[in-house]
């Protein structure tokens, strides 16, 4: 039998015993991955110097080393993220609905474990630790599948927490890490029917790509975000300088910031210049339609490929439009479905943006970042999701269970 | 342009106006649809005779063509089916969550229709006027690409819908046939992603092994159900027997039917002889293990592949265990997580089987047959989903919705 193979059965077999384990056991359990994250901190980064060595020898970019990196304060952190969630409320056991049926039937739908989830990752060390904690909370085993390049950390951490489990009442075995660098231990996992109940893939857009297109298991997507900002007509100035600024500059690099400014042609009119010079002063570089050129002569042009591409850099579009419409038509076409805000003081115009605008996340009057598991008070994110099934937008807890209907009888039959 | 990508495009322009119209607006398509049905029913069987003798000419099986005939009766019912739609409550716009930020942020979740959904099916007329009563009261375009056996008939289905939305809020291009009946055109659906939010296949188990297997958009995966039924030792002998025979022989082509009988040694020792023989006066073939051999000389040996089959059919699977464990481990093994029961009169083998069998519905002293979104009260039923994401067991109208979050805000930005 593979590696994977093996692992997903073993995660299988302890998904059933986890899944039965009261919140105290898991919780205890997690504070005892956090204790030996601590314990064994040098033992962590001696094995993350080997990640580091064998990526600078291989010439790894600086960019990749520092996600790739671990310290003592970053362990630390990293230990933290687990004891908040041990103080997150557990939804397994929910009673989401109750129905009792004429013919005497007690139906009652509870939140219980999705099983076995598979978590496909880049050379990021810490979301090794944050998926298991997530995970285990949540009554879940986990097969963990991180990037080669991480390998040794990730098995120094993996070592860690089976130590850990084993004096807990959760199977070593919910947590399992692939050690197989080859893509193909990918490509298996994602066929995995019958042994994975869901893949979620945590990285760029490659990998989740790859995920989405190859993958038989069912998939919770996250990721892309071209995300726009629609400054109306009655959009108060200051306002939108503010949200448009933090929706692109904050932190241009994440899937909540803003690609392209929709700017209504009367505010165009009156404070585009004037905005273009703050996002200069921000080193945004700006492309504008050719209204924008005209009010910002020194702006590059923007092309269709511009609208279609999320930069996640200091780039941002401008498109003047010439009412509401336009720019909804605008975000229909080019849009993700991710994170969508419109800056404006006229109550019918918000209504429509809101209500039409079809996104995980739709804005009045605030910046598209706040799309955000800790943002908007989840306590902890598994991811953004992008897809419409299964959880839309920023994913909390409850977004790694599924339900079960429980039905109590007194001898019923079927006519 | 193919004819599916065309036509999918086309349905998901008309998903924007449909998504925001009222149920009302909604309600009164769904009437003018039944009304043409009525009214044009006579075109629709003759229609329906051409698909009927072309099946003739190619020898389909009687059991096929009875599933494809439309007649009179058959019509009134499937219009009366969009009426009870009507009757049902609308979930699109149901405010699921509101959540209120320290910054100010006010944040609301909502239920949204899910977009275009694709629906794969075989050649029964009368799911093409199901899903489209289904899909349009949820606000969602719908893409059918039904069996061609069925054609001429979904060919005049369409034709009267179209004709009826054309008087209503609905854009008649909400509605889609895909002709081409080419196994090409299902390729092409499943690899639709971003034109299709969702993809379910309705039929037998190689229709929905091939979506699950080939699509790339998300699936809602329906179908497969190797049910049990456990006998314990307190078992009330009288019930036992009634939920036994109602779960395997009430109907057992369809897949909330029992496979497998297990059944505690000591009720086999006492009520297993006089238990074959009600199974067999009800024409149920028996396959049994060896102790149950040893009660019931005259059934056959069951085998592995035996206890792995579905058999849809008048065949039971009968195997003795010697404790509540050897049931779980087996249901475990074999199930396809669809619907387990237990018939005891013990509380604490109750409350075990209850929380430890891992299945969309779990029943304790009632059929398995239950398993059914009208028997659940849901007033309709898009199928049973068999997967964990998004929705499992009976699936009502909020299967076909997703969620969206609106935030309002007052210029707030993220620090």
């Amino acid at each position: 039998m593979s590696e994977v193979r093996n692992k997903a059965k073993q995660a299988g077999s302890a998904a059933q015993i986890l899944g039965q384990l009261t919140t105290e056991q898991k919780n205890e359990a997690l504070l005892a991955i956090a204790e030996a994250l601590i314990t064994g901190a040098s033992e962590i980064i001696e094995a993350n110097q080997e990640d580091l060595q064998r990526g600078r020898d291989n010439g790894t970019p600086e960019s990749l080393l520092d996600r790739l990196a671990l310290d003592n304060g970053r362990i630390s952190g990293i230990a933290e993220g687990l004891r908040q969630i041990v103080q997150l409320p557990d939804p397994v056991g929910d009673t989401l609905e109750t129905i009792d049926r004429p013919n005497g039937l007690h139906i009652v739908k509870k939140r219980v474990p999705l099983g076995v989830i598979g978590i496909i990752y880049e050379a990021r060390p810490n979301v090794t630790v944050d998926a298991v904690g997530l995970c285990l909370k949540t009554g879940n085993a986990v097969v963990l599948r991180g990037g080669s390049a991480a390998l040794s950390s990730n098995r120094k951490i993996i070592e860690l927490i089976h130590i850990a489990l084993s004096g807990t009442a959760i199977p070593p075995d919910a947590v399992q890490l692939i050690e197989d660098a080859n893509r193909s231990s990918v490509d298996e996992m994602l066929k995995l029917n019958g042994l994975l109940d869901v893949v979620i893939p945590r990285g760029g857009s490659s990998l989740i790509q790859n995920v989405v297109q190859n993958a038989t298991v069912p998939v919770i997507e996250t990721g892309a975000g071209i995300c726009h900002t629609y400054l109306d007509a009655s959009a108060e100035p200051q306002m939108a300088k503010e949200i448009s600024l933090n929706a692109k500059a904050q932190r241009p690099s994440v899937c909540n910031a803003m690609e392209t400014l929709l700017v209504h042609e009367s505010f165009a009119a009156a404070h585009l210049s004037e905005l273009a010079e703050v996002f200069k002063e921000a080193k945004v570089e700006l492309r504008g339609c050719p209204l924008t050129l005209q009010l910002v002569p020194w702006a590059k042009e923007a092309t269709e490929q511009d609208y279609a591409t999320e930069y996640n850099d200091y780039i941002l579009n401008i498109k003047v439009v010439s009412h509401l419409d336009e720019a909804l038509v605008h975000i229909s076409k080019y849009g993700t479905k991710h994170s969508e805000c419109i800056v404006t003081e006229n109550e019918e115009n918000t209504v429509r943006f809101l209500n039409e605008v079809d996104a995980a996340a739709v804005y009045h009057n605030a910046s598209t970042r706040f799309t955000d598991g800790f943002e908007f008070g989840f306590g902890a994110e598994i991811g953004i999701s992008t897809q419409k099934l299964h959880a839309r937008g920023p994913m909390g807890l409850p977004a790694l269970t599924s339900t079960k209907y429980l039905i109590q009888g007194s001898g019923q039959i079927r006519k």
